[in-house]
């Protein structure tokens, strides 16, 4: 099992040090672990699980990225559509258990292979692989625009402290994205960093699948990043009401939100916010 | 044509100002855009072009995108393996131009689709929709190792606020990424942003291959993100023989320029910078 960071040498240059003759040092340095992950489905029985995509990930909770991928790409509707999955050694030498290999209960149909649908890969990602683009959207279950949460401003406001603070990989790499699930009361339920901001938010969901919370009604999304389309779409598919980003979201994040019901939270940062979508779960509070 | 930014209503909360009456108020703000786009290829002739990939791009310089993509994945060599491409209509209306039409040249071979290499997507991207964790790399066409480049480390510190004043669109969003291609000198050839960072250097190379610029050997690339595997394979083939990146890389990009014998420095703010591989590019001044 690989880990979440390793260490190299590297060489630190400091210009305001040089007149000391430390201006170029060489020095250990943590990184952030990226290799790729397979993730393998195929139907019940003895057949022949098939690669179904490749993600370059931060090891660790790979069985939770790849059933959150299967999720909030719509390929499943809760664990139970899973028979099993299992992380299991690629063709590499040394093993690097670089593939989760998800076999699916009876009756839950495999990915289409429709050749029509047949082409190459996009590495320019967000929403990738698609063959068309009117098949980037999902439809989620769940009736997202119903919940009736109701979040204090101040409460949101604190959140990227409490998550900052959990986020051990980022203080030692400064390369890892995160994703918060919160309560309504502002709970730190589950914290996932990863490379990948998409991976960081399969991870939390697909961990919410395991442990039958689907849907996430009532709870939070704060990821550390932006909000695209894609993340957007992957909290309504996992039912989240409000989706909070530290930094911009998109146009079509935005509209995607709106759609949906949901709440949409931009540069969340110190004691400001902006609400770009559902500001009816956004509670300020008037002077006394 | 789309725009790459665009205005929309939001609500401003401003937790100090909630004493003065004003902790809510409505007002503009501008985003970044986010469109898929659609890339379609097909050999020359009369043939059906296929759909190879979709991205959420910022919409602009939307070929050079498709021919960046092209060739960082290894399908063009050059812009003489292009017969056309062409912004068309997708099947959107109100028409939206979100496609991208490639006619390959005579000769040049499609895009494969084995139907065992047929998968369905992967959105968690990074690197995705490869068939197989082999298919992930690339191989590029050019000696990098052999890159004469020095560039003194004061100067590389300068770049990024170089960079940052070209950024247009994050002024208004604080929403994009950015690349900008430098010369060894440090002047700003070409910038690009967009919601995908991997678009921005898409869009930078794909610049490049239409004006017979590759391989890229004694220019800088500068991105204003992390520095991924992704990010600096595609410099890799572009023939980059430096890459610089504001915040962190992963172990995977450092090896990777390892391998290359690529130039590969993170952390490049103010007057400090941390360099991961090929040091002997970096001049660091002793004092006199």
């Amino acid at each position: 099992m690989g880990r979440a960071t390793d260490r190299r040498g590297v060489l630190r240059i400091d210009l305001d040090a040089a007149g000391d003759g430390r201006g170029a040092v060489r020095r250990p340095d943590t990184l952030a672990v990226e290799e790729p992950l397979e993730i393998r489905v195929g139907a019940a029985g003895p057949g022949r699980r098939r690669p179904l995509a490749v993600t370059m990930r931060t090891p660790g909770d790979d069985l939770d990225l790849a059933i959150g991928f299967l999720l909030t790409e719509g390929l499943i509707r809760s664990t139970d559509d899973v028979h099993t999955a299992q992380l299991c050694a690629g063709a590499e030498t040394p093993n690097t258990y670089n593939v989760v290999d998800v076999v699916l209960a009876p009756g839950v149909p495999e990915p289409t292979t429709d050749p029509s649908r047949n082409f190459y890969t996009t590495s320019s990602c967000g929403v990738c692989g698609k063959a068309s683009i009117d098949a980037v959207r999902t439809r989620s279950l769940f009736p997202v625009s119903a919940d009736p949460l109701t979040v204090p401003a101040t409460l949101l406001a604190e959140l990227p402290d409490r998550m900052r603070a959990a986020q051990r990989g980022f203080d030692r790499t400064g390369g890892l994205h995160a994703a918060g699930l919160f309560t309504p009361s502002g709970e730190l339920v589950v914290l996932r960093e990863d490379v990948g901001r998409h991976n960081a938010v399969d991870k939390v969901i697909g961990w919410a699948v395991r442990e039958r919370r689907l849907p996430l009604a009532g709870y939070l999304l704060l990821v550390s990043g932006r909000a695209s389309f894609e993340l957007t779409q992957k909290a309504w598919m996992a039912g989240l009401p409000l989706l909070a980003a530290v930094s911009a979201p998109s146009t079509l994040a935005v509209e995607l939100a709106d759609e949906a019901g949901m709440t949409l939270v931009g540069f969340l940062r110190g004691r400001t916010m902006n609400v770009y979508a559902g500001p009816q779960r956004i509670a300020v509070e008037q002077p006394a």
